[in-house]
């Protein structure tokens, strides 16, 4: 089957690689119906990530069909519509017994397309198939169930649940790419009175307007003159990070009230100054973390209903065979103002 | 009156200044009997406190006598013995409103031996006296009550609260000064299953021993090592900053397992490098904090039951007039050994 | 001055009364712009409330203008617009210092026409005033300010916080008068799946539409088989009873899930039976309470902004003088169709 | 082999029946080397449980050494000594995946000696073993391992945890048997300031007193005044039903003050009277649950260390083959002294 592989930083090919084969019990083979990219493909192929080595098929999210299932799996049939989650989990170690999917320690976790094949290919081997995947209804199409994968869940998850976010507050949300944009879709399902987004981008700017948000700022220091002003001079109640950069991880941080939070989703790759001279005395609550899913299948349900509308989100639409290009779209959004990418199976 | 004035940068005197006068209708005087010096004051002392002017009275906790009352005070009468607390409020406010005293907006906060003149005295004014003063049982010497207006309830609120210790945890303290040992004290309330308490100086470790502390260690590499080894490799579940330093805050978050917590009650005067790149995915939360006080009414009760014994944190005491040996023992630990100090006005 | 006065069961006035006066330091006299009434204010000429004494002003919603102030007001001036809260509070008891003001032990709680004088009069003391108003924006107009008094923060804190409703919950509300009907609207705030109201009364079924509830159902037995099928077969995530009688009560345990919420806010005058032997093993959660009224300034700005429009809710609109008339109206609402009733001091 | 079978109301016989046999891929045959009886047996020999029919074995608290594993078990192997859990998860419904598994609807929740056949035998099929066991570290002896099965972590969550015991507290125990005395003992992880526990009969009162209970009572009457005394006036911050009547309950509702929690443990076979009409504005917080075994790891450390220790609780011991005088003894305790009784497999 083909596959898009990674070779080393800066390469990738889409090529011929075998097929994937159960090797566990619990183990299903799906194949690929549609597929994203995510913004983390690229901090891979940038070298950042440690654990995804070369020879590894990218992609940790996809929707598709199961082909094969291993005889330890009770809850999926072959000819199963699913959602494979980013997020895998073996269901019964220390941290899954306490619904700490993201922080699996018996295989799952963070694995497709980092520490074993992922989904950027014809066909997917998915461990743990009962408890990483989710049932897809008919009425809900591929392209708005992609979403589920990863940046909805991640979004209200990592940010607005961990944030806190509740009905009355000011929200700030620093980053307008995808998951910045998914956290202003989320956080409206709490009410708050005013969601401001952050971005130097005009188009993510927009994009976040259309979305919901209230007050689009290009830059820092606009933000923090405004934030202030909103907020009665006392700051954002809840800042999301949705970069990955100390600049803005630092800004996130100037930005909150006392009393307030600050919830990180951005993914790093150097540390941040947190000055503790300024806030130890302010009552800050700081949060990171990787998604656990628990709130997938409500999401589900919302995008199924109509409640959570992030259609805007898909820019561009590919064939699977066409992933390199794909690849370019993403990688270079200044110029072809992708947000999120789909590419469909059509064969 | 007689009162320890902060003269600039590491000038302080015992010098006679004028009596303090009522000057709000919820004013109280109250006559000091008992008062301590805080690791803060030195702080102020060092300079690094920009709030605190030159010719400010110090002092932030106190047990003393209501000698005058505004007539808007309620509930004190001249003649009651109160708990003078590090934190003054307006209750009006909308931080008082939602009980987080320690910012309130209306003119309370930590303002004693800070913005206002405080308890290092033969007399202080404390303002909105009704909500910033507590009144105390008979039985409930001057000695141990003094640990109430700041470190008890400062180590508990937001170390262990914030930090959310839970039954079973292990639990790393980092620094054994007052607060760090109050720490120890306030976390056993809790049942954590390991303390784990760090700090270079043999006789503070000696100290947390007799206050509870299970495992000490000197050293922050010594402390990877075990802190991995006595929690299953994963490290602690809530880590407490009680220095003040970039690097033992840095220490305290290494230290801390996929999901745990990071409860600084430090007081920093510089920034601290937050390796994001190591715990974006890690689920961790950070709480900075200055103290609110809503336990203080508990931790009087468990103080004068006995359920809560902190007798061996006061390692020196003196008459009020021998304030500057007082600072003098207090501010050269190393040799002194002190912890905390008390001063009795035994006039 | 006039009032509405209580002399026992079934008896009312609209008669002369002395003049209200300054009693304590912290007390303002506020002339009454608007006023409501509410369903309690029945319970109480029904007999049902032995704290209202024969001779008590009835009231505790309405909008006014500060006529006079103690010496110990601190906020409030001559001439400021503000909101009476149904909750008066002291500010310095043990429930006031941790923000449960409905419970306050100095005197506050539910005292306004209850315990003490009340608000449908042309005057009415104010005790606590500080903490017991709310300054009105010159944008907000006094209907829907009025609404801010009692039913918005109580549908809010005691329904639909304390049954914790979450993004994508079935809720059921049970109970569609004036408070089932704010807990429709401040329900949507957190997004809830599906709202769920039972009333008998179909145009009171008809405004829940208005404010957005999902599905309306006219009788228990069509509840039961409705919710569990909307709800997998398991039941609602919260229920809010909104009524006050013994069945209701009962009806909303029976439509609970499994680790589900039941939040009661209606006034009860009798035992209910609760099922054990049903829900000993469904982890229910059952709370009561009076409002604490910590939302309210969150509620005010919502308000104001539009973000929470609740102005379908004034169904009957009269001059103070007419006050006999609006009790009438409102005490037949299956005749006149009231939901709330408000009146303006004209003069 | 040999076990006890539940044979209709009053009737159990200790009898040859056939050997279990895995029947899924994730079952587990255990060898039973230690067993205990509960109170819930007694309730269905008494016909209470209308799901536990004729035939059953029943028993579902036990140690053991697993005999045979099915093909997709995978962290229990053939010679582990593992704790039998109260409550079996299938690890991949709604409600374990939130780590509800009192709730189980995949075939878990508790099913053991109730849907299935129990524990009370030489063998016992277990259930999805890798989430419905824990391995025993050798230190552990086989009698304070048996109280993990359910009466510790369900004391502990659906008492303590549910009713949020803190620092400080008065908690109010009604009920002496095993369940309200590992009720005590857990509460004690919280550091409440005092303990009340009630029941008529006096040796269990003396086992409350070694426990750890500090105030210990006989009668209802005597309570509601001993616990208003010793809570200033107000009623306990929690109480616990250990009993299962409708009287325990109601007294549990009066001794509790606004704002505190009601923590029901007990099993109910009638309806309480709820008296709404006293508490409707009290804020009380009303829980019932069965366990979720999400403490068990914990509490099983805290068990082995000496933490906790609960060993006064079980009073009588026997053989395997002894079955039938272990239920006489335990049905009795009035005659007996029987708490808990505990039965080994000495072959």
């Amino acid at each position: 089957m083909k596959a898009l592989v990674y070779h080393g930083p800066q390469r990738r090919t889409w090529e011929e690689v075998p097929e994937p084969e159960l090797k566990d019990p619990e183990d299903v083979i799906v194949g690929v119906d549609a597929v994203t990219l995510c913004g983390t493909d690229l901090h891979i192929l940038g070298g950042d990530v440690a654990t995804a080595e070369p020879g590894r098929v990218l992609g940790h999210e996809a929707v598709g069909t199961v082909q094969e299932t291993g005889p330890g799996v009770r809850t999926l049939h072959v000819g199963d519509r699913v959602l494979i989650s980013c997020i895998s989990a073996c269901g019964r170690c220390r941290y899954c017994r306490q619904s700490r999917y993201g922080q699996c320690l018996g295989g799952g976790g963070w694995v497709l397309g980092n520490r074993i094949d992922g989904t950027q290919a014809e066909r997917v081997r998915v461990p743990f198939a009962d408890t990483s995947t989710y049932a897809l209804p008919e009425a809900l199409s591929d392209e708005p169930a992609l979403l589920l994968a990863d940046i909805l869940p991640t979004s209200y998850e990592v940010g607005i649940r961990n944030g806190c976010v509740s009905p009355g507050d000011t929200v700030v949300i620093v980053g307008a790419g995808p998951v910045g944009l998914a956290a202003v879709a989320t956080a409206r399902l709490l009410s708050p009175a005013c969601i401001v987004v952050i971005d130097p981008a005009a188009p993510r700017r927009a994009a976040a307007g259309r979305l919901g948000a209230d007050v689009l700022l290009a830059s820092a220091d606009e933000a923090v003159e405004r934030v202030a002003e909103l907020a009665g001079g006392l700051g954002a109640d809840v800042t999301v990070e949705a970069v990955g950069r100390p600049e803005t991880f630092d800004l996130c941080v100037r930005l909150t009230r006392p009393g307030g939070h600050v919830a990180n989703i951005g993914v790093h790759g150097a540390p941040a100054a947190l000055h503790l001279e300024s806030i130890w005395d302010r009552n800050l609550t700081i949060t990171t973390g990787l998604v656990d899913t628990y709130s997938t299948p409500t999401l589900l349900t919302m995008v199924e209903s109509g409640q959570l509308d992030l259609s805007a989100l898909v820019t561009h639409r590919f064939g699977l065979e066409e992933m390199q290009e794909a690849y370019d779209a993403f990688s270079h959004p200044a110029d072809t103002g992708a947000l999120k990418v789909a590419l469909f199976n059509t064969r």
